[in-house]
């Protein structure tokens, strides 16, 4: 076993605490948002976290109908730009709470008017030093350089967070179920790797690859791109399926390995034109998804995840078989997904 | 000459005549931009035109102090989300006015209380007749798949727009000496290719590359590197500098090209870390910006681009070798850059 599918394993358990330990610290958030009352958000984040904070973008414009928008941090930090931070909730997303570009942001943020929320694992961190309130990972130390059970550790809080602001949403009564359905994820994924029923010899054997999904699975389809990147040295590229479309689609083949994540329902079928159009270019594409995938002809087989989640939250059980793809991917090419050349847990960038 | 080439060549003339004649259009939507008084910016856009919407948001961030996002159109299309939209200013790029996703997002925006106008290339679009404003192109008709011409005037249509509203900056300056600027920089960037100083031999014998820049020119990173997929059939990506370090630069070497623009200045100086990452990975990176390379050491040669352009204007002297060299890698692949196959002029995504 490697660190990271050690650390892949640790999800249902890292969801469940922070589900049960966090109560308090998002009631906290909650409050302090509706007392502010924001009529935009801003989410300021970098690598996986942006990942992250594509899920959140789309879950709080569907469940909030606030606007939500992704901060450039070199607005503030190289620009030096004075923007207009009022009525605006910041939500300041760092694993490590120690990205100098991401702490700068959240200053100017809270110093020019907007309530500013830390997501990280580190509540020693800067970032939690910074911001007005903090919303933990409870996620113990992550030992592989590839975030895993952070990312959807974040997903989790943010999900819960919106959660307590939405109380009336399908999140509500989902949420207590989650833990278990991500650990039916986890055993039906890792079943699918081990099985060899999964794409990972071909990724394995391919410099290039395409992920693609829509909706709140657009921060899936763009995170295990990246795992693919990291840890396989894959050039993986993540696309919502309309803009696969309007471009990227021309690569599509028999020599580029082809993933998409396809939850039940009307966001699904939104992605089968992507699908009919990949297959089209020749390519046969691989598909993670909902139990609507049962009923859909053709090979290679879908790996089905009929585990009852509203399709809001299915990012959060879609990751898994993204990660454990990635990490067995780079074991096949010989890499060590633990510890990918160049890089470092906490990227200082400014 | 290609059809592609011949756009890219008609660029200085496009600008030219869009300041000229789309004054009248300019001011009008500026009125109509201080009477609404937005407190925030979402733009609308897709392929493209979201590189034009990625370059507005920086510019419209520094110059105006107002937050910017880009609208994910399915939280409308396909999740029929109730976004607030009071207080905002929608921009929806198109250049063909036709896709029925960016008009589903303007027509709901203007509905729900946003100032709407239209970036495009045709007056008589859908998505002219939705919102309360447009902006035209001036563009003529673009004949090539690949756009090139509408892409650089979308941004020029944009930084007209923005002088307006702030007269005071740089941009209102410089705007009078842009067709000459870009002109330079046309047969500057057609030297570079034809001498054969460009990486387009190395490009055309990769299958993936890295472009990368930051700022203003994240937009050019992101569009060269689409281009190069589109019409060379290369993964090329774009990425931020930043988010470069947070991951793919484990790609870099001597497989996989590298192209960065760098202008001058404080926006150079924080690319540099990127170059000297990518050199420690065994890269030989690419590199077209300002008059600072000229004291760069190491090779290949730098393009410089010595054109007297502020920072925030050089994404549209950029542009232009990135679509020459990708307009050369395509026919130095044997393909043909004016019809990509498997792509047409309009996408209608949902």
């Amino acid at each position: 076993m490697t660190l990271m599918r050690d650390e892949i394993h640790e999800i249902p358990s890292v969801v469940e605490r922070l589900l049960r330990e966090g109560v308090e610290e998002r009631r906290a958030a909650a409050r302090a948002v509706q007392d502010a009352r924001p009529r935009w958000v801003a989410i300021v984040a970098r690598g996986t976290s942006d990942h992250a904070a594509i899920y959140a973008r789309y879950l709080i414009e569907t469940h909030l109908g606030l606007q939500t928008g992704l901060a450039a941090a070199s607005v503030t930090t190289t620009y030096n730009a004075a923007l207009d931070w009022r009525d605006t909730l910041v939500l300041a997303v760092s694993q490590s709470g120690q990205s100098p570009d991401i702490c700068a942001v959240a200053e100017a943020a809270r110093q020019g008017g907007a309530l500013t929320i830390a997501v990280t694992n580190d509540p020693d961190s800067p970032l939690a030093a910074i911001t007005s309130g903090t919303l933990l990972l409870h996620a113990d130390q992550e030992r592989s350089v590839a975030a895993t059970k952070t990312y959807v550790a974040t997903l989790a809080v943010i999900a819960a967070l919106v959660s307590e602001l939405a109380p009336d949403s399908e999140l509500a009564g989902a949420l207590p179920h989650l833990a278990d359905a991500l650990s039916e994820a986890t055993q039906a994924s890792e079943a699918w790797i081990t099985e060899g029923r999964s794409p990972f010899a071909e990724f394995a054997a391919a410099d290039r690859a395409f992920i693609v999904s829509r909706g709140h699975n657009l921060s899936t389809a763009l995170e295990v791109a990246l795992k693919l990147k990291e840890t396989g040295l894959i050039m993986a590229d993540g696309y919502s399926t309309a803009d696969f479309l309007h471009g990227p689609v021309v690569l599509s083949g028999a020599e580029v390995p082809l993933l998409f994540f396809r939850p039940d329902g009307r966001v699904g079928a939104a992605i089968d034109e992507g699908v009919a159009k990949a297959r089209l270019m020749g390519a046969k594409p691989w598909i993670v998804g909902g139990r609507e995938l049962l009923a859909m002809k053709g090979k290679p087989e879908p790996l089905v995840l009929d585990i009852g989640l509203p399709e809001a939250l299915t990012p959060l059980a879609y990751a898994i078989p993204g990660q454990l793809l990635a990490e067995a991917v780079a074991r096949r090419r010989g890499l060590d997904p633990d510890a990918p050349q160049g890089l470092t847990k906490v990227t200082r960038t400014r």
